[in-house]
């Protein structure tokens, strides 16, 4: 009997959702007129609806012709004879909530480890509010409701999940100090920590230009925007910021929203659920903000290998050319720093009729000729001399980026074609019906995307103490995942050791690099995650790769060459493995004759003459300055 | 045979996604060893491909063991023999594209006004894409694709739908002056304008302290945060601030986000996806953040008329009582003004269950004697006293807020129990991977919180004129849609005419009041929006009047009267209807005693003397701290 109402409540939806207590409840018999059973008996509330279900329905309707409530008896019947039997062997006895608990557990087959209900274990903030809905309900003493779910339990399991999995987050309180970038204080002040992994890429959160056009702003505008865009929040910030930021990326328009999660976020999901029968391919590498708004689209969706534009192709040629095809992308992955094959893909766009959506987020501010990205970078000289047409950038049609890393404030964006952006203004509800970001902030990355655009000091200095970085990690044999862009991101290959890592950095040496862990990289592949910035020089990355010798060894970490022992993994001592050459070649770096010069001279330490030289000279310009 | 090819088209998910070109080329015969048929016969890839469909699979088995590819000449054959018919007769005809697109549009039945492809009035940027990609490809001259789909044209058909219905958007640009609060300019720097639509409805934006801290803390710590909350962008702004909004609503804990679109939308999704079966009851004039949360959650929805508790509670008991729920509701409904039965759905959730997810978005700062919002008003003295126990924002589990209304900065916030923030804090991605709000911002946000818990002064100001112009407008026969709240909306009741008074405000009289519009009202109930502030002195509020009147008269605009004579709308001139008291009750105003007083005595104009009296104490306190 119990086999059988166990394979009924599987099958049944209804029977699934309700709970015994409804059950039992509805199983009550009935002598209403609706209920008066076509055999002239009476029937429970439960037969009532049974003869509204489309599958016992006409069960019920043969058997009532032939024999009166035989069918009912057979089928809902049994179950109500399996509750009263459950009524009176648990629900009533000296412990009743967890029995039913247990039972609908079992019932259910969840898995779930902590009992969800109330009754069971339940809270004080669980309880306080069952004995309250009670009080207020009857005017009775107060008892918890023992069928009701339980929430706080519910997310006592989910954080228990977390921790057990190691991917609970402990947040760590820096403080990055305006004047002493890249150093930060922790919750308490005198406490000084060097910030190795922040975005602020190029430190222009605390750049003289952008702070003074913020404290500007901020004393004639006010605080905040007061409205979205359409209601009292649309002001000339905005209106600047957009078009500069279409400038950078030579579109025709951009439009600016409260964050780039926001904007991919909301441009997916907007374009994937109105464009008819849209497809989008995604990178399996896709940052969740483009995750997120490919789910909201409801879109079908696509995920083609890593960078892999074979498999990309097979998957966009299996789908007729006249659907809609969105290709969602990024340029830089920030998480292991691989860098996306853009030409290819517009390539492909092309071929197959799609449409190119490129994640810049990372790479803005830090490649190119102005600092408009990745896109820019391949046709370098091209944007020097102004030439956009035809160019790589020139054929993405939608650039997503960021005002919140190496642009140093806050804030996402989108820029394409002019009716592609008025479209998403027009439709998407995530930037129709929020806030607009502060003038301040508007004008301040206005600003910043300027400043760079008129300099590339700061990411030329970057990518010269990336490089630095590097090489250092390297020669004390420190697996730094190979990759052409500016992330440096160094393997441990456990969750628990990562996080060690990151806390003996910095409790022990003053340095804050947060391990990444699972899901924002696959588990066995977690890895601290260094940024260098122009103000990381050389008594930094010294005290840096000192720190971290010591901790690969007091940890047990592998080096380079134990990986390379057993194969290799995602690139680190992987024999035989081409060397990626940095996007940013010798030349565009203004440091290939020097290099030359002195590699020919059989010269050692190239970059760190480079870099004092560099160094000497900044010294020079920002003393030319004040 | 038309007919016929229409219905399988219309059935089979393969024929309906799959364009001509591909059926035709999939029609070609091949001679492949995998195509052999079972009667020996050569098979097209189409024919391959239909024995592996679930519905044809079966036929084309029986068929060919009887007698050959019969079958298949039926029911593919027939298409294909189509397909070549029209090949011939329109594909490479003179004008190929148009044709086919015109034939695809009725194949698929889309109602499209404007045909979606490339090739039929073809945009710049789509030829410009196609050419490329021929070039590219063949090495050949460039020529549009015509089977690749028009996103250009797309673009223009959805803006067209927007023109012609209405909701297109035009944005004002508005530059709110904090030193001439609430005053703006426009475009031009010396067009000044007095803004009635912004919901910085106490002037936190420009408030002396918010800046004060701002500015130290952009000195400080820079522009921006650098990271998201686990990577370099948590620090003590963010703890200090979501303390402060913890201790704000007598909470566990509190969350912060980039906005409280993202905190609705983030919070709705998460908790609606985790909970096992979660259904959420969602009233129908919820924000459209709210809305897109349920949504994104995949929770079972059900909507419950508006404010309306019966009917809520007619739906929460269709639902098992074990079954998770949430309630999401709103305080205060921007766009009307009405207010929730907060403590009424605190009572039905404690009796079934559920969860209480309430947005007091437009209620925190402005209700309540510490401004936490119109559930902390309901106990005013309580909370006053201090003890938040037991009272109706005690029983609330979760209540989401923003920064960037009554606050005056940018941000969104949920308040709850400790376990409850946790969860969304580790589940959620639209709070994991986002940048931080910068800690300038969020350095002012606390202190707007902390001045407007110390301080009624800014609020009770806010009241005082909310009522004067509601009482003002009355006056006119100007038609104020009756709500207890600090919202003043007048019913329009068409799109085109709320947008030309609005011009008019703005152009004639320097008064900036956004038409509200569909979808954010429904269609017929359009209106324009006012939101008064301390700063909406009676200089303002008499010109204010003095250009309603007009305006209404210039476009004749329905009277209140008018309104009554037709039965009234949406409570303006309803008769008999119970006029509905404002939240902010005389006592809590403290003008109880004048008010008797004055009325006692047979005084006019009681309010105009407060507001005099309260205006030169103003005066008098500014001079005092200045």
């Amino acid at each position: 009997m119990e086999a059988l109402l166990r394979q009924s409540r599987s099958m049944c939806p209804f029977l699934k959702k309700t709970s015994p207590a409804t059950l039992r409840s509805l199983s009550t018999t009935t002598t209403g007129a609706h209920s008066a059973s076509p055999g002239g008996g009476r029937m429970s509330n439960l037969q009532v609806l049974a003869r509204r279900c489309p599958v016992m329905g006409k069960a019920l309707a043969v058997q009532s012709a032939r024999s009166g409530n035989t069918a009912l008896a057979g089928a809902y019947g049994g179950m109500r004879a399996y509750h009263s039997k459950v009524d009176r062997a648990k629900f009533h006895s000296a412990t009743p909530k967890e029995a039913q608990a247990a039972d609908i557990s079992t019932i259910r087959q969840e898995q779930v480890n902590t009992p969800l209900f109330a009754s069971t274990g339940g809270t004080s903030v669980d309880q306080h509010k069952a004995a309250a809905a009670h009080a207020i309900n009857s005017g009775k003493p107060a008892a918890p409701q023992a069928d009701h779910f339980s929430y706080e339990n519910f997310y006592r399991t989910e954080l228990d999940k977390k921790h057990k999995d190691k991917s609970y987050r402990y947040f760590n309180n820096i403080n990055r100090l305006a004047k002493e970038f890249p150093r930060a204080h922790m919750a308490n002040k005198e406490e000084r920590v060097t910030v190795w992994c922040s975005n602020d890429y190029l430190g222009m959160g605390r750049n003289p230009q952008v702070l003074k056009i913020m404290h500007e702003t901020l004393d004639m505008y006010g605080a905040g925007a007061g409205g979205t865009r359409n209601i009292s929040g649309h002001n000339q910030h905005a209106v600047a910021l957009e078009a500069t930021i279409a400038k950078l990326h030579a579109k025709e328009a951009a439009l600016v929203f409260t964050s780039c999660y926001v904007a991919n976020d909301a441009t997916l999901a907007t374009l994937g659920s109105k464009l008819p029968n849209c497809v989008i391919f995604s990178d399996s590498l896709n940052h969740a903000s483009m995750i997120q708004g490919i789910r909201h689209s409801g879109a079908k969706k696509m995920v083609f290998k890593h960078n892999d534009v074979a498999d990309l192709e097979a998957k966009l040629a299996s789908v007729a050319p006249d659907v809609p095809k969105i290709i969602a992308f990024e340029s830089v992955y920030s998480m292991c720093g691989s860098i996306g094959p853009i030409a290819e893909i517009c390539d492909l766009a092309e071929k197959y009729g799609a449409l190119t959506f490129l994640d810049e987020v990372h790479a803005v501010g830090m490649y190119g000729s102005k600092g408009a990205g990745v896109a820019e970078h391949l046709d370098y000289e091209a944007h020097r001399a102004g030439r956009p047409e035809g160019t790589v950038m020139d054929r993405i049609d939608i650039i997503t980026g960021t005002l919140g890393k190496a642009y140093g404030c806050v804030g996402g964006y989108i820029a394409g074609s002019a009716r592609l952006v008025d479209t998403v203004r027009s439709l998407a509800p995530g930037f129709i019906f929020t806030t607009s970001l502060p003038p301040a902030t508007m004008a301040g990355a206005k600003t910043a995307i300027e400043y760079q655009m008129a300099y590339q000091g700061d990411r030329r200095l970057q990518q010269l103490h990336t490089r630095a970085v590097k090489e250092a990690l390297k020669e004390v044999d420190i697996p730094v995942i190979p990759n052409p862009s500016h992330i440096v991101p160094c393997l441990v290959g456990n969750a628990e050791v990562a996080k060690k890592a990151s806390d003996m950095l910095l409790e022990d040496w003053g340095i804050y690099v947060q391990a990444i862990n699972y899901p924002t990289v696959p588990v066995g592949s977690e890895r601290l995650r260094i940024t260098p910035t122009p103000g990381h020089v050389r008594e930094y990355r010294d005290h840096l790769v000192t720190a971290f010798d010591s901790v690969w060894t007091e940890l047990g970490i592998k080096r380079t060459s134990e990986w390379a022992a057993q194969g290799g993994f995602i690139g680190v001592g992987e024999v035989g493995r081409k060397e990626e050459e940095p996007l940013w070649n010798d030349e565009q770096l203004g440091v290939d004759t020097v290099v030359r010069e002195m590699k020919a001279g059989g010269a050692v330490g190239v970059l760190e003459s480079i870099l004092e030289k560099e160094r000497v000279e900044t010294a020079r310009a920002v003393a030319a300055a004040a």
